[in-house]
């Protein structure tokens, strides 16, 4: 088998086989095949696409080309739960205690976030102390006593991903369905759990911007899952304006710990519970959606799942008292109102802006190596259809360095679109995708 | 300037503009741009195209990426030609004398062969002695004093073009036009002829099998040459047969000192005419191609275009005794008759079948570093139209090997398409491209 031939096969439109595709993905796991090949072919791959069968397999080989961890020692049903990534995307902080307070066990890798988007560990080290580098044994242990535990992705995860997802970083190929969903998968087939759920973000703040590239990227995904034998759901969520108030770490920890007080922004328990509604019926917790928010609301109302999260805190080294006093985590110095320019309705809320702004702030990290700074971020007062008078404050900005709060002003202030006329209000929650 | 954007840009069907093509060349060519982004932006140029503006910039920025030859110290109109490749193509060697014969100064670099085809310098090697490695000086001298040099490229002409060559040929982006024709371009601009005439075979034998993507490939190389500032044109000729009847190294020098004696193969003598008649005019020694026509015959006809040869091998340190004597050449041992198995008309003659049964012989390369025996080959008896009964015989083979004789013969037979019906002749010179 030549890699010259599956090149011109696909450059031609043809179908690769399931042996090709294995042949590929080992030979440039290993470097027998070359990058400037495979750049190639991944070119090749945006014009003529991958049939779902190829798609498939490509996954599977991804997902064989490092560990496939083995979480069979721990009793019930895992599910897993993943986001395309969005602005103010603090769900996990919140799902996971909540699912876990009813009985569902929650063994998860996370990341760091990247560019404009935050990630669940960043947040998570926002209790000092806490730690995910903790080692299988911890993590499994954890897992089997309080029920949840996270881990930050140290284990050889799909290493033919990693490798590949670079290469299509430098050569303009990150943008084909096909890729992009066999990336997310393989990583998320490796992790080892039962089942699946996938949030995946629409709107001009997501990686997918249009709505019927989101579902397309549902349903590839859910296909994928399910054809690997594991049940997979998507549920399609609103970023045409960052989720809930909060952008920045402590911010949306704070924001996540009042979700679990009964007292979080309305848009943002949605997700929460459309996540976690299908999480509870894929685990056999919950007979249907119905049961499930009820379930969730429970836990919420008895105080269940803030109690999970500080016993999960305590589990991983954090200091578990910034859960019941939110006043500990550290304060940016100073804060700085964002002014409407002109009365109006909000039309919408670039999210990406207000995540760079963010980053600008020093939330977030340019590059891999960036220290961020926990205390800084934005709180939106004003969100989408919402009513605006002139001089009336837009979003609120808390920062460390005044030059850099000038910088993230303007950007949040061009984020927000101002229209003289209401618009309809999109629900957050889109639609399910399943099999 | 970031490579990454060029690519995203064509991969979008967007122009490149002339700074974008020349930073991508010259960083490819220095190495700064790697290979995998190079062959991502050539697999995206086979989906997308090149518009002729950017065909054009690409061939400039390859003829600058090396030496641009300087003939200036000839005087004269000099006028290159170039073959796109074809089995029993012995054009060149028939070909320049007549031209030199004529006044028109030749100064052209030539390749060898590899693969099906075979190289001008391979036969001219036949002459013993004869070397196409003299240095720039006696290169200009000899085509001062008798008005014909024939060398190796061996001056550091168009590199960019070698180096992308060698990585289309690995990532199945050889195909595509614009690179094809910029590719043959940049190497005949940086040879600093005045003018460049070029044959385009078409038909089973030719890298362009189809007729209307050879007309493309000449137009795409005419307008490149004329934007470019040279007088180029080009001649469709048939390849959907080897050319003459002699295919193997000696057995083709032969054939054109038949023809330069006045009794070579009509359908070879008609290829040296139409691409000679474009060459005279193009030098203004000739006003129209019936002129020209008239001028060539009678320097075959008075013995001009002969002399001119043996002056010529002589001038590169060969044995011109072989030009008057061709019984001198080296024969091969053993010969074998290739018989028809049944009645009917010879409806084409897989030239490429028959560059291989050549090469199994011995008589080319499979490799860069093979060495070719000289002397084998195949020779034709029957051409297409022919009428034949079976058992009578189609072609000769050439031998000094039984064992690869027969792997010859059966490559030979098989490529002999014997039809019941009689096809319409095609006229050997398709035809003239002028801008």
């Amino acid at each position: 088998m030549r890699m010259y031939d599956l090149i011109e096969k696909k450059k031609l439109g043809q179908e690769l086989t399931t042996e090709e595709i294995r042949f590929m993905i080992d030979g440039f796991t290993d470097g027998s095949i070359p990058d400037y090949q495979m750049s190639a072919m991944t070119m090749a791959i945006c014009f003529q696409g991958m049939s779902k069968r190829e798609t498939v397999d490509l996954t599977l080989a991804m997902r064989d080309s490092g560990d496939v961890l083995d979480l069979s020692k721990i009793s019930g049903i895992k599910v897993d739960k993943h986001s395309t990534g969005g602005v103010g995307d603090k769900t996990s902080l919140a799902l996971t205690p909540i699912v876990a307070a009813l009985g569902v066990p929650v063994a998860k890798m996370s990341g760091r976030g990247l560019g404009h988007t935050g990630g669940t560990i960043d947040k998570l080290e926002c209790f000092p102390g806490f730690s995910t580098e903790i080692s299988e044994e911890t993590f499994i242990r954890n897992v089997n006593e309080i029920g949840i535990a996270i881990a930050g992705q140290t284990a050889n995860l799909a290493p033919a991903d990693k490798k590949l997802y670079a290469l299509r970083d430098v050569t303009a190929t990150v943008d084909q369905m096909a890729l992009i969903a066999s990336s997310i998968m393989s990583k998320k087939l490796a992790s080892g759990s039962d089942a699946i759920v996938l949030d995946v973000k629409t709107g001009n703040g997501a990686f997918m911007k249009k709505y019927e590239d989101s579902v397309a990227l549902a349903e590839a995904m859910v296909s994928i899952g399910t054809m690997a034998g594991k049940k997979t759901a998507a549920v399609i969520t609103d970023m045409d304006q960052p989720l809930g108030f909060a952008v920045g770490n402590s911010l949306e920890v704070i924001e996540a710990i009042e979700t679990l007080q009964g007292k979080g922004p309305k848009d943002f328990k949605q997700v929460v519970f459309a996540l976690g509604s299908v999480m509870l019926e894929f685990a056999g917790r919950a007979k249907n959606r119905e049961e499930a928010v009820s379930l969730m609301q429970s836990v919420i109302d008895n105080g269940a799942a803030l109690k999970k999260l500080a016993e999960f805190v305590t589990a991983q080294g954090g200091d578990a008292s910034y859960v019941y006093d939110t006043s500990l985590f550290p304060k940016a110095s100073f804060s700085q109102g964002i002014v409407a320019e002109k009365d109006g309705y909000v039309h919408r809320i670039l999210a990406e802006e207000v995540g760079i702004a963010c980053m600008t702030l020093g939330g977030g990290r340019e590059t891999k190596e960036s220290k961020i700074d926990l205390s800084v971020g934005i709180v939106l007062q004003k969100k989408n259809t919402d009513a605006v008078k002139k001089g009336e404050v837009l979003a609120v900005i808390y920062g460390n360095d005044k030059e850099k709060m000038t910088a993230a002003a303007e950007k949040v202030l061009r984020a927000y679109e101002i229209s003289s006329e209401i618009i309809e209000k999109q629900p957050v929650v889109r639609e399910y995708i399943f099999e």
